[in-house]
């Protein structure tokens, strides 16, 4: 047996106790005839004591051990004389009689501690070693937690678990299949799925009635920071529903994991329409952590001889409470902020309330202290606050105000890791225009169904129409989305026009689900959760690969096994592959 | 909102009510004035009436919806006149005052009944309407509870359910690998995994304890019957253990499983080395349902010139409990079963125990009463039994005596679909020779440890080291296999060399795992189940298509998406691909 007890289990109670404990070296500390070691396991530390009085040959051996040695230890639990109360077992200690190497272990390349001293490239090369940190040890763990919780409550729910398929069919639509040559059908390919999507819909009218999976996605997309070529979704559809059926159900999914997970009670979790969003926050996703919302200031900023504001589309203002504070060099690094690339704007106007309630603004040669007192009721600003001002193209503007807004929301710690806040989308707008190919695109995908009452615009106004699809964005990002989809092959059809298939098309690639739709598809409607983002967020994490037990880096390879790889010659022949 | 009520809700208690119901229409029946409809959802069916006398225009309508339609329907819940105690809601009707049609459909290619007229190929192409059925909806709801009661019972175990990757690297051995080619780095490839093995040894190297994954894998094998080139495994690997903890503790998620899905009490598992199997059952895989075990007839059977028996490395009979009552063309009839090419053996000699305790075989030229007695004795025959004997080379006609033993189990009734017994099979062979290659191959794969007293002679005598490997069988299918493995780099290096790898070809392979040991591996093992075959078992049935949502047929091609199929121009160009 290798061990009677974890490294985590010991207390006071087992004093007296002879035990054996199995787990790694994680120090090692000699003091004169004494040599102390903490054992490590995935449940917590236990120190080991050893004697040189009491046994020479022993003690002599255990300073032989060296970090991450692997080591089975037996002997007495004792009371230990310098307490610990920082960790669970710190009240005792093993006074060890026997001790066996179960396994040597090189130097590691850095250091198994909380703050490691490993770069990011060298800890994914030695991941299985990183993964023995406490932080990442207990991302998995929370991960394992989460995926717990939402399947009781899917399962006490009523749904189903089923598994769709992986190998399944190329459409050449959206974002870039992963493809798999087929070694029995030369020249034709499988294509791992980037949302299990129709199968889901297929479940439906199959009468399953409500289904869950959770399960790998792939998508093949040009590398950018923090995405991988595989993630993982909670998949989810249900039928026989309107949109606060399905908005109801997974109010309370999020709701019952907060509370699972983290002991947490998740506040309101308020709708925003699209248009509103947009407009308060300037994001289809606005972090509801704080205030500081966008204020249209048209009325009172333009009209008043300042060609930025009067050429401008909006002129949009966020009051930073307390703002008065910040330095005019800090400002001038506001401005730089938002004229960078990435934001695009081309200047920042502010105005700050002085204590005595006088206003002192970067553009007084055109608005008077009335025309500022204006602006600040608008914006509810009062003394020591300040008004930030962008202006330009509406929607433009509102994004690049979305960013600013974030951005002193950070400053102002009024986005603390701790602290969630969901909110749902809902109303979107069912297609957006691409100019480049002169087409309309589906915001969600081909399958959402528009608002019933927008369906007369699908032909006329296709840009006003709204879709009966739901985002919900938790502290700033978004982490599911869904839509009540189309069940009538007649609107579907009209769907496909609008984006501009073909008939010849639309069945080509959509002909099963088309076909499925003649045998009494019901009314359905669902959504997918990103696991992986909805594990980041809960764990704190900026980055998903802190989630993932074997994450690819940012160029999409596993620098631990080195994958991708060339085939070698005789599979490569087997294949019919260059 | 489309129900309040799903189809099979609606009891006694519920007369009175005002209800709203939608699902399919599963029958239509008109009797003069009268229409009764079944409704049809997930959870049941609820009978529809409809009364000319009282809504002329509304029965009208009723009569024109056709089988398969979605229809949504308001009434009252009243007592049925005619009970129907076979379905919960039998005690009541709706009266209906008000429907609508959600979808129409078009009729069914086959019925939508327990027994359909569909062929397979028909139901596979329209898999989405054969999921209608009950007999395929209660699989899959089955299997989901099978997948839930897998994961109750080991997160309740402290096991961590981690994700491993997808997209890995190519293995030359084994199996062959599916390949996905990157586009982002031309000419390599990564490969769906065949199994997480590689990977549940990192997170034991990681210190995670308990790892399980309900996973799918991917195996790309010439296509033969009942095989799936995408399926389903339970994969768990432990830390700091030894065989008989990984047989206890997935001993307890077996009985846990069958007593949460099937409130069953799995009886003994009893424990079988692979030599005792073969030896007892001719099958490392033995089925337990019943006895009829092999009886080695080789001291009674042997030296009375009958060559075939006295040149034959064994001979093996079985005894058929009240055997004597088949008809000597019956038992001709067992002759040309065991004859034919896929069981292989020569011929088949019988003994009938008569009702007066004398013997009549087919050989009875070379036997008399006295020695027949003796094979009596031997084989526990008694009056009005039946010994079939089957002789050859030792290993061989164990085989076949077991196909035959499975055969008179099924022609006997022994082997019932709602009878269930497991066994554990130990000890394997490590390796087989493989005279093609002249290569010792691994029995289940590099990873597994030999048994500690063997170790010795894996230089020397390779073909008698068992592995310190387990199987798992119900009902004689393999549903699970494992082993301890090897958590030392130099027992592994032996292992490799055994095998045939250079130290260039195992480094290449799996130097990321080799090199993982080198920093303090813990002693580990694990096992993997197979969840289709496990569904399979518990559902009764043959086939594990029918526990899939969505098959592949038996040529690897899933019929109603049409997979796998040619890629456009403009994916194969950006691959590279021909």
């Amino acid at each position: 047996m290798h061990r009677t007890h974890t490294c985590g289990e010991l207390r006071a109670e087992h004093i007296g106790q002879t035990v054996t404990l199995s787990g790694w070296v994680q120090t090692r500390r000699d003091f004169g005839g004494m040599t102390f070691i903490d054992l490590r396991d995935r449940y917590g530390i236990t120190q080991l004591g050893f004697n040189e009085e009491q046994d020479k040959e022993l003690n002599t051996r255990a300073r032989s051990l060296g970090r991450e040695f692997v080591v089975k230890v037996h002997g007495e639990v004792i009371e230990r004389s310098n307490k610990n109360d920082k960790i669970p077992t710190g009240n005792i200690e093993i006074k060890v009689t026997a001790f066996k190497v179960l396994n040597a272990s090189l130097t590691p390349p850095f250091t198994i501690e909380n703050d490691t001293d490993g770069g990011e490239e060298i800890r994914l090369k030695y991941r299985y070693l990183d993964l023995r940190r406490n932080p990442i040890q207990e991302k998995l763990v929370l991960r394992s937690k989460l995926n717990k919780a939402v399947r009781d409550y899917l399962n006490d729910a009523d749904f189903i678990d089923v598994e769709t398929p992986y190998l399944i069919k190329s459409t050449p639509e959206g974002a870039r299949d992963f493809v798999v040559p087929s070694r029995m059908n030369e020249g034709q390919y499988y294509a791992l799925p980037q949302s299990p999507q129709t199968f889901k819909q297929l479940l439906m009218v199959s009468g399953l009635d409500k289904y869950y999976q959770i399960v790998k996605c792939f998508r093949d997309e040009d590398f950018r920071a923090d995405r991988q070529p595989e993630f993982t979704q909670i998949d989810c559809e249900m039928s026989f529903v309107e949109r606060d059926d399905v908005l109801d159900t997974f109010e309370g999914m999020i709701r019952s994991v907060f509370k699972s997970v983290k002991d947490l009670e998740l506040g309101d979790i308020p709708k925003l329409t699209y248009d509103e969003a947009m407009r308060r926050f300037g994001s289809d996703k606005p972090d509801m952590r704080f205030g500081m919302e966008l204020v249209d200031l048209d009325d009172v900023a333009k009209g008043n001889g300042f060609g930025v504001f009067d050429n401008a589309g909006s002129v949009v203002a966020i009051n930073v409470t307390g703002g008065n504070k910040y330095t005019r060099k800090e400002l001038d690094a506001f401005t730089d902020w938002v004229k960078r690339p990435q934001i695009g704007a081309l200047g920042l106007i502010y105005c700050r309330v002085n204590e005595d309630g006088s206003y002192k603004s970067s553009v007084d040669k055109f608005f008077d202290q009335e025309k500022l007192a204006q602006w600040a009721e608008k914006s509810d600003s009062k003394a020591n606050d300040l008004i930030l001002v962008l202006s330009g193209e509406t929607e433009k503007v509102r994004k690049q105000m979305n960013e600013l807004r974030l951005h002193i929301g950070d400053l102002e710690g009024l986005r603390p890791k701790d602290k969630f806040a969901a909110c749902w989308v809902v109303d979107f707008p069912l297609v957006e225009y691409d100019e480049e190919s002169d087409k309309w695109h589906a915001m969600h995908h081909p399958f959402t169904s528009p608002i019933p009452a927008d369906r007369d615009k699908m032909e006329t106004d296709p840009g006003t129409v709204k879709a009966n699809a739901y985002d919900m964005a938790i502290n700033g990002m978004e982490v599911g989305g869904g839509s009540i989809r189309i069940h009538d092959k007649t609107l579907q059809k009209r769907m496909f026009d609008l984006l501009g298939f073909t008939p010849e098309e639309a069945q080509e690639q959509f002909g099963f689900l088309m076909n499925a739709f003649e045998y009494g598809a019901p009314p359905h409607g669902g959504i997918a959760f990103g696991l992986d983002r909805l594990a980041a967020i809960l764990t704190g994490t900026d980055s998903i690969r802190d989630v993932i037990a074997f994450p690819k880096n940012n160029m999409g390879r596993d620098i631990m096994i080195d994958a991708p790889a060339p085939l070698n010659a005789d599979q490569k022949k087997e294949l019919g592959m260059p």
